[in-house]
């Protein structure tokens, strides 16, 4: 059967459409830059929120909601943050009828409102640190909008933090990029990012440091999939929170704000698709198996039955395809579209000798499995599957990172993949100089590739690609 | 200790305000009519939203997201949709600096853009039924906003599906009434709701019947808590979405649309709620028991961790209270406000005789327990709240519900609570005698209080009341 896809060699970006569509991930909305996000793309998102979630409650932050209109004011508080959001604001000019006094945006990030409220909620010590986090969606009017990628409205997770000293909010920024972005991206997402901070020129409008965490996709660009930012006291002042430390002095809280959205959506694709579509990692797939009927047969039929309903009780998450009036090779392509991590195939002529036929989605491998070592079986694919697709991304981030002396060097790795180079050599100056290249520094790092935690320190990494 | 609230047999209306702040539930948004959702408020969303969610799933319906900004144009197409929600809207009229061509509104519900993606993804009888759930914000602009109750934006679940035929559309919206609203108004919120469908002037907008679930609070007024729609071709011919049958014609679905929100949140207040402040039913309770640390103890503060974890790992949500140097009184209280089930107090001098002391929050009354027998008084005491709540609200629905014979009996028993009369001496005309008292019908039963599936049934009965 043809596949209905763009080859991903020729044509990376129009694969990247084809796949969405084929895979009825999403949709493009009516409004310039929105988008649909369709069952199989949402039950994926919402395994991603799951793991999400679970690790911001463990490091120990609470879930709230705050509206999603923000007077326009608020936004013009904080002077960096303002000029950072203005061009893309969405703008409320009219309220049951009639023009409102003020116009109201809708929030482009929520630092200003939820900091109206940590000045009314915060006084003494004891309310530090205060610790919330709110999914919720938000609009960014984009120029040139890509489905997961940016889009005019998405959906994340924003969390905002006050704490007493300096040294506690960089602390639980590095915590969240260390125990809920970094362990979501390696462990569920199977994409092996490289973490350390941005430059001033690519950090957050507002905050004083951007710790990041990128990823590498196919096509060796590079994407921003979670950034937790110290926010040092500037929205603190701008909103006049205050609180009498343990000497009754008043100070104003240091703060961090740190977010991940449904483009993660986009990496899973960008990082693991093939030709032949999608390619889930199982810690993220809706269905991890699906259990084929071959053709119309009642034995098959009801032995199909009877392996998903066993899949399921061993729990995996396992769907049955017992749609026999739609051809076979129909079906399997779109399971391999979808990205369904094994197929399980049932017919009646191996149902006869007790076999049936297993297919790998990453290598698309096949194997004859008796009836009664199915189970087992998925549950050693599963895990081994979840480990290829990390350690395959991992060696082709490898194969394309270069170590670089130049800028000239850089743009010419920059092109197929990442250049790491010696911020001293490179400088803002240098930087400005990749630009014009569509090259931009991912993130510095230490000298070791790890965080770089000391103000101040030298012999930075500068790690440069193109982004999405 | 001197209560924070206002007596709720005083000035009902201000209690429930008062409850809002001490119980650290919500806030006023700085644009009119919106709200934030504190964590203790939010936490008790998300065990909502993960009941109905499981039963929607349950049900058969996948969860998506459809975009926030719909073009104004939308709206228009279904006449009576329009003018229901036309007075409501609010409009975004500039986006990234420059005025639109075309206003977009932000979605007061979803049905016109939900439906123009049905319209492209339903071609044949073998689409169908197509159900769908999306949870979503929603803005629609207040007049006379009350916090969870009427916001300008509130949360919610919002289902959209379409069918073959009328029995089928009927059927789902039935089914989600009955397997996924009541046992949740029931079960989880331990509130009695009565069921029925709406009159015409009553129901939504667009719609050809709506089935709501209505909940008594504990001024005797009604909340509508539930509201599941039939559709009918109402949409499905505006948005031009047809399928074609086995036979081989084409004809347009049947819909449905339904949805709960954060409303449900004052539901609990409004009902549950006493003097003392909140009362949470166990199973919607982010912290079913909480063990306090009486005073600054070493022996009393390391039993009261010992036995949170215990109840813990029992299965409760338990919480240790050890903010030792904060006034155990005041602590007490603040737990009772935020209407926790079950309070384990842990002081040195019954301690040393072995015992500690539980305080059920619904009766207030204590009992000296030994040590070894906490877990498994506690369990009980979930499970027998739990009861005591619903049953305390259903004799308290029934004790107000009064069956009358003529609109006047009516307009004086609704003035307390419910009252139930013959649709037949009623009708529009007595609906409209019944709203200049600030009355309406509620719901309309059939004549052993059930649901009236028969269309044109005689002998309707009308439940009337005031309602939020």
């Amino acid at each position: 059967m043809a596949s209905p896809l763009t080859d991903p060699a020729t044509d990376f970006p129009r694969w990247y459409q084809d796949v969405l569509v084929a895979a009825e991930l999403a949709d493009n909305g009516p409004v310039r830059g929105t988008m649909v996000m369709r069952p199989w793309g949402y039950a994926i998102w919402e395994l991603v929120q799951g793991e999400i979630d679970r690790r911001i409650k463990a490091a120990g932050a609470d879930n709230a909601y705050f509206p999603l209109l923000i007077p326009e004011s608020y936004l013009r508080r904080e002077a960096e943050h303002v000029e950072g959001f203005s061009p893309e604001l969405a703008v409320v000019t009219h309220g049951g009828g009639k023009e409102l006094e003020e116009p109201v945006v809708v929030r482009p990030t929520s630092e200003t409102i939820i900091n109206s409220f940590f000045a009314k909620w915060v006084h003494s010590y004891r309310d530090l640190p205060l610790l919330i986090n709110q999914w919720a969606n938000v609009v960014r009017w984009e120029l040139r909008p890509r489905v997961f990628l940016r889009t005019t409205e998405f959906l994340w997770q924003e969390g905002h933090t006050a704490h007493a000293t300096e040294r506690d909010a960089r602390d639980y920024a590095l915590r969240i990029l260390r125990e809920v972005y970094l362990p979501t991206m390696v462990d569920l997402l199977a994409i092996p990012v490289v973490t350390g901070h941005k430059t001033d020129r690519e950090r957050f409008a507002g905050a004083v440091r951007t710790w990041t965490c990128e990823g590498m996709m196919g096509d060796g660009k590079a994407l921003q999939m979670g950034t937790s930012h110290e926010l040092g006291q500037n929205f603190s002042r701008a909103f006049g929170t205050q609180f009498s430390t343990e000497t009754g002095t008043l100070e104003y809280p240091w703060q961090t704000s740190w977010g991940a959205s449904s483009r993660l959506l986009g990496a899973i694709i960008l990082c693991h698709g093939d030709a032949a579509g999608l390619r889930l990692p199982p810690a993220v797939a809706p269905a991890q198996v699906v259990v084929v009927a071959v053709r119309d047969d009642e034995g098959a039929v009801t032995a199909a039955r009877a392996l998903r309903d066993d899949l399921a009780a061993a729990g995996h998450r396992a769907r049955l395809d017992d749609r026999v009036d739609v051809g076979f090779g129909r079906r399997s392509v779109g399971w391999e579209i979808k990205g369904v991590p094994v197929r399980v195939e049932v017919g009646p002529r191996e149902l006869a000798e007790g076999q049936v036929t297993l297919v790998r989605r990453d290598t698309r491998e096949k194997a004859t499995v008796p009836l009664g070592g199915v189970v087992a079986e998925v549950g050693r694919l599963l895990g081994e599957i979840q480990q290829a697709l990390h350690d395959q991304a991992l060696a082709a981030q490898r194969a394309r990172t270069t170590r670089v002396a130049t800028v000239e060097e850089a743009v010419e790795a920059g092109g197929a993949g990442w250049a790491v180079l010696d911020w001293d050599r490179l400088g803002p100056e240098g930087e400005d100089r990749l630009g014009a290249q569509a090259l931009t520094v991912r993130c510095l790092q230490a000298p070791d590739g790890g965080l770089a935690l000391e103000e101040g320190a030298g012999g930075l990494l500068a790690v440069v690609g193109r982004a999405y």
